[in-house]
C-alpha cells in the first residue's frame, strides 16, 4: 500500500500557500497564490492541486487552515464557508468546495491559527492547552487541547477584546473599525504604522513604541494564562520578528502578573516565539488533513 | 446491587458544604462547616461523612470542589493539596486526605468553579465550552469542554487579569494585594464595599457603581467570548444577586463588542445567571464524584 498524499492549504488574506504532504511532512514545492478574487484565487488553487496530484498521485484528504471568520461547525449547512469579512468579495465564499472541487475525500477545516496551534503543540510535544497567536496585519489566535482545536461555539477572535492602555499611548484611538482600541486596533502591524510611520523593527531601540506594543501583548498573554492556563503561548506573525520583542513581552508579563499566576521563569517558558515561524499554518493544515483522514 | 453513594464537598474559604449524593442527585441534609483551621474543619468533615455513611451506606467515591489555588495534577506528588493561599493556615494543606481519611475509593478533585461549570453544563444540556464565573468575596472561574474540566497547566484564575477601567472609577487603586486593579481588585464584593461602603444591591439604582461593576464584568465576558467562544458564561456569586446586574452586564457587553464577535441577542443568550445559583458547586462536586467512579 502506498503512502497517503494530503492536500494542504493555508488560506490567508494576502496569499494562499498550498503544498502536498504525506504522513512525514511536506513533499512538494509550495505554491504561493495571491488572494485576489475568490474565483481567480480558488481556480489557481485547484489548478495547483490538479498538477501536483498528476505528478505525485491521488490526494487522500485535504487540510485547510483559513483566515476568518469561518463556519467551522460540521453540523451547519454553511460549513466550509467564509463568513462576513471586511475582505472585499470574500464574504460568504464557499471556500472548501472552491478548493477541493468534486473530490470526495475527508477534509479538515479550521482557522489558520487553530491549525498553527496544532502544529506548535505537535512540534513541541506539548499536551494540554496550547495557544498560537499571530500578530501581523491582524491579531488572531487559536487554542488546542491535547492537540485538537477547542470546540467553541464559533472560533476564537483573540484580537478583538480590550486590555488596559499604555499611559504614553492614550492619544491614539485605535484603528479597529468595530472597537477602536481593541488589541488588533492598537498592536497590529497597521496600527504601528498608523502611529509611528514605520514597522516596529524600524523604530529605534529606545522608542516608546516597543514598550507600548510589548505591554499590550503582555496583557494578552497574562489574560490567556488567567483564563486558560496554557502550557505554551506561541507568538508568531510579522510583528514578532522585531528583535527583542519577545523578551520585552515576557518582562512586561512578569511585571503585570507580579508572581501570582506563575513564577517569572514559568512565564518565560509559557510565552515563546512560534517554533515554526511562518510554517506553522501550512504544517497545521497538514495536521488537519491527517486528522480528517484518521477520523474518516 | 444497591445504588452508589457519593461523598460531595464544596470546600470554600468561608464554609465547607458537605452532602451525600447518588446517581440521581443529593440525598442527605447539607452540613455547613465553617472554614476555621484545617484540623478543626477537616475533622468535622470526616465526622459528617462517618455519620452519614453509617446512616446511608458505604461511600463509593468522593467529589471535592475546592477554593484555590490547588494542585489538580494527578501526576504530581502534591495532588490534592491547597497551594500557597492568603487564607491563614491553609497553604500546603493536604485537603483530599484530610477529607477522605483512609478510604480507598475513587476521588474527583478540582476547583469549586470547575465543578460548578460541570453542573451548569449538565443542567443546561450544553456541550462545547461552558464557563462558570463567581463574583463574590473573590472572582474566579472554571471552564469545561463537553462536560469535562479543561486540562490546563494549572487552573484558571479568572479574577486576576486586567481590563480597561471605567472613566468614573480611576481614583480607586483596587484592592488585590498582587495586582491592585485586576478584576478581583475592582469588582469583587470587598472592592465594592471599599469604594461605596455598601454592597451593590444596597446602592441606589442610579448610582454609578452599578455601571462600573457591570462594565468590568462585561469586559470579562467579552474577553472570554473572544478567547474561548463559550456556549454559556454562567455568572454566580453574591454580587450577581444584585437586581438588574445581569442585564446591565449584557448591555455593556453588547456595547463593547459592537456586533463583531456575536450579534446582541447571541450575547444575551451566552451571558446568563447561574442556573443553579448557590448549588452549582455542591452539584458539581457530585458530578466530580460520579465521573471519578465511572473512570475507575
Amino acid at each position: 500500500m502506498g503512502e497517503r498524499i494530503y492536500g494542504c492549504v493555508e488560506a490567508g488574506g494576502t496569499k494562499f500557500v498550498c503544498s502536498l504532504g504525506n504522513d512525514w511532512g511536506l513533499i512538494s514545492e509550495r505554491a504561493r497564490i495571491p488572494t485576489t478574487t475568490p474565483e481567480a484565487t480558488l481556480a489557481a488553487v485547484r489548478a495547483f492541486f490538479a498538477a501536483a496530484s498528476a505528478a505525485h498521485g491521488p490526494i487522500a484528504a485535504y487540510g485547510i487552515g483559513s483566515f476568518g471568520p469561518i463556519d467551522r461547525d460540521r453540523g451547519s449547512p454553511g460549513w466550509g464557508k467564509i463568513l462576513q469579512t471586511p475582505k472585499p468579495g470574500w464574504s460568504g465564499t464557499p471556500l472548501v468546495p472552491g478548493i477541493v472541487g468534486e473530490a470526495r475525500v475527508p477534509i479538515g477545516f479550521d482557522t489558520d491559527v487553530a491549525a498553527a496551534a496544532m502544529a506548535e503543540a505537535a512540534i513541541g510535544g506539548i499536551g494540554g492547552v496550547v495557544v498560537y497567536v499571530t500578530v501581523g496585519t491582524g491579531i488572531g489566535g487559536g487554542v488546542v487541547v491535547d492537540g485538537v482545536p477547542l470546540d467553541g461555539e464559533r472560533h476564537a477572535e483573540m484580537g478583538h477584546f480590550r486590555v488596559p492602555r499604555h499611559a504614553a499611548d492614550l492619544g491614539f484611538a485605535g484603528r479597529c473599525p468595530y472597537h477602536g482600541d481593541c488589541l488588533e486596533g492598537i498592536a497590529s502591524g497597521p496600527a504601528i504604522i498608523d502611529r509611528w510611520g514605520r514597522s516596529l523593527s524600524e523604530l529605534p531601540e529606545d522608542h516608546v513604541g516597543h514598550d507600548i506594543i510589548a505591554q499590550a501583548l503582555a496583557h494578552l498573554s497574562v489574560t490567556l494564562i488567567a483564563t486558560l492556563s496554557p502550557r505554551r503561548i506561541a507568538l508568531g506573525g510579522g510583528v514578532l520578528h522585531t528583535p527583542g520583542l519577545i523578551d520585552r513581552i515576557r518582562r512586561e508579563a512578569r511585571a503585570i502578573d507580579n508572581g501570582y499566576l506563575l513564577p517569572g521563569e514559568a512565564i518565560d517558558a509559557v510565552i515563546a516565539p512560534s517554533a515554526l515561524d511562518g510554517d506553522a499554518g501550512l504544517l497545521g493544515a497538514l495536521m488537519l488533513a491527517r486528522r480528517a483522514a484518521e477520523m474518516a
